[in-house]
């Protein structure tokens, strides 16, 4: 296989502002959404970032998302709100809605934050680790177009619905949470099917309902399965935990829920049914400050992290790591030597460039 | 194999009642914690229940409980507190806090109440439960003893950290998520060893950290694994959940975490190290009229479910059920036909009648 080309993040990060740009969208937020593509680029997290900026560039160039949204609390206490996203971008939408719940934990110890009329808000950790800096313990969620079956389902009705929470630590770096309920990630499928190899059984299902070990099965009308995947597994509680992010994310909120979720590209159907406006996202925050003394707080993080990281290994396995410690690897490895995109992400960009006229920057060395 | 007897829930709450009475514990407290497990025995959560009361009594019998705690909220903001159980029963201490959350919900929109100095406080869909009867979306957590190795990882060090929230249908019955972040319980590994089978690939780890399909080698110095179990499984994913669970719950509480918090039961060797005071919980209490209409919102979620509910099941499995379905029907079937007791509960409940002279009510029929 070819190997990846390199680009700097910050090459990276002009080009998808420019973009954003070029399709209407007001500077500052330009620069929100391609800061928020360019943390999953940087984390690892590549599914999330400049490889969907090809979708983003269709939903735009197709008057699908509004470049200029009116983003508006359309119900609000002191700890909470409710958030019409006005059909902008969720890179967007995400942060200004994660704002309204920071502000609301600085004045009444918490903030709570349905968003409804959005769209995908990129990697859900980036809105916890700006909380963080706050020293405020945040939350992110969001439901997603339809990948997921249901426990015992033979067909998607959920989306990939992630869950992120951040810790921070004094000395040890924050403990980060950032998972999609369901056991394999797409993209994880993706690359087995581009590499012509088996996924492991419990990852996915066929058109049919029945196991299976290939990606083409589950690409093809198949659907990924919960976290735990089968009855012995605890497939139940990864299903669970889809529902809950579906109900604080679009049932709260109004946006389309489950299976209604609208689609992420142009190319994808278009439910028959719409019970809500777009997306929805789910937002908290915590104010530490509310519950203890921040430091204090933060010298038991550092505590708590040492003496996870301290557990003996499985005999083959690698040492026991704390949320987050891979994805700060990655950052510090690719602010330095670029983020790596494979072939087919380039030929992507290089398409946005052509129809945008913002040119592609050039790869590393 | 002897069948089980039937027990009449009611019997059991006075039962229950009068023994934490007997131990000092006032009288409206001896109910609360009485309802408390019987609302797990009669869910179907059958560990969680009156099969734990000889532990309990053999706490307060020893001193190692406070039954007349003095609970008290020691840092608090509009949304949120921190609460000292004063070292009383989980099962006081629990409901104490979660109405706290409630009522913060009442004036600020949410309440979000961590816990520390308390014991175990039985099932986490108690409480829940409790919040839904006031329209509000509640959450509550706890960690617990350790038994749940983190990925990788060789030795137990986390409690198996359940995460429950709830949502109120209008037509339909409430989803109720109720769930540990490890694969299986504790008691289905205790119930394979009294048969003598072997458990699923996947569940636990024997003392080496090498898995094991040996109910004996994970409850003699094994582990559980988390949910997801393995590296295909995704188990990083319940370890992320579960540390999520032990921040919230204990280290911002202050209370011992990780694989320091206390043993349940007098039997079990106390850590050699303290890093904070009893075990810790966590309450989340979110109104809904805060975010929407609720009679809205509960319409929303009766189409959720029925659409969940409708999903095509896979070949050979059964119907594609909602959070909260299995143990509501439990509870229909139990207040009827009664509470079922395992031999070795039934002798345990026998011994604790035998030391407090509160006289063990007859099985039915």
């Amino acid at each position: 296989m070819k190997p990846d080309a390199l680009f700097a993040h910050t090459d990276l990060h002009a080009f998808c502002r420019d973009v954003f740009e070029h399709h209407g969208v007001p500077r500052a937020d330009a620069e929100q959404a391609a800061a928020v593509l360019l943390h999953a680029d940087l984390r690892g997290v590549d599914s999330h970032g400049v490889a969907r900026l090809l979708a983003y560039h269709g939903m735009l160039a197709s008057g699908r998302i509004d470049p200029r949204p009116r983003i508006e609390i359309v119900r609000e206490s002191a700890s909470t709100a409710t958030v019409d996203g006005g059909n902008g971008l969720g890179l967007v939408v995400g942060p200004a809605a994660n704002r309204i719940a920071l502000a609301k934990a600085r004045t009444a110890g918490s903030g709570w934050v349905t968003v409804r009329n959005t769209n995908h808000f990129g990697a859900a950790s980036y809105y916890v680790l700006e909380a963080l800096a706050h020293d405020v313990i945040g939350w992110s969620m969001t439901n997603s177009t339809k990948l997921v079956a249901p426990h015992r389902g033979a067909e998607r009705m959920l989306g990939t619905n992630p869950i992120a929470i951040a810790f921070p630590g004094h000395e040890e770096p924050p403990i980060v949470v950032d998972m999609a309920s369901c056991t394999a990630a797409y993209g994880k499928v993706e690359i087995a099917r581009r590499r012509g190899r088996a996924i492991p059984r419990g990852w996915a299902i066929d058109a049919a309902g029945n196991d299976t070990t290939s990606p083409d099965a589950m690409v093809e009308g198949g659907a990924l399965l919960p976290l735990g995947s089968d009855d012995e597994g605890s497939g139940h509680k990864g299903y669970a935990l889809a529902v809950m992010v579906d109900v604080l994310s679009a049932v709260l909120s109004g946006a389309n829920w489950g299976p209604f979720a609208p689609p992420f590209t142009i190319q994808q159907e278009v439910p028959k049914r719409s019970v809500g406006r777009g997306i929805g996202h789910f937002f908290g925050a915590m104010s530490i400050a509310a519950f203890d003394d921040p430091l204090e707080f933060k010298r038991r993080i550092d505590d708590f992290a040492r003496t996870l990281r301290g557990t003996r290994s499985r005999p083959g396995h690698g040492p026991v790591l704390v949320p987050g410690d891979p994805e700060r690897e990655a950052e510090a490895r690719r602010r330095v030597a670029g983020v790596p995109l494979v072939d087919a992400v380039v030929r992507d960009l290089a398409s946005v460039a052509e129809a945008t006229g913002v040119a592609l920057p050039a790869p590393l060395g």
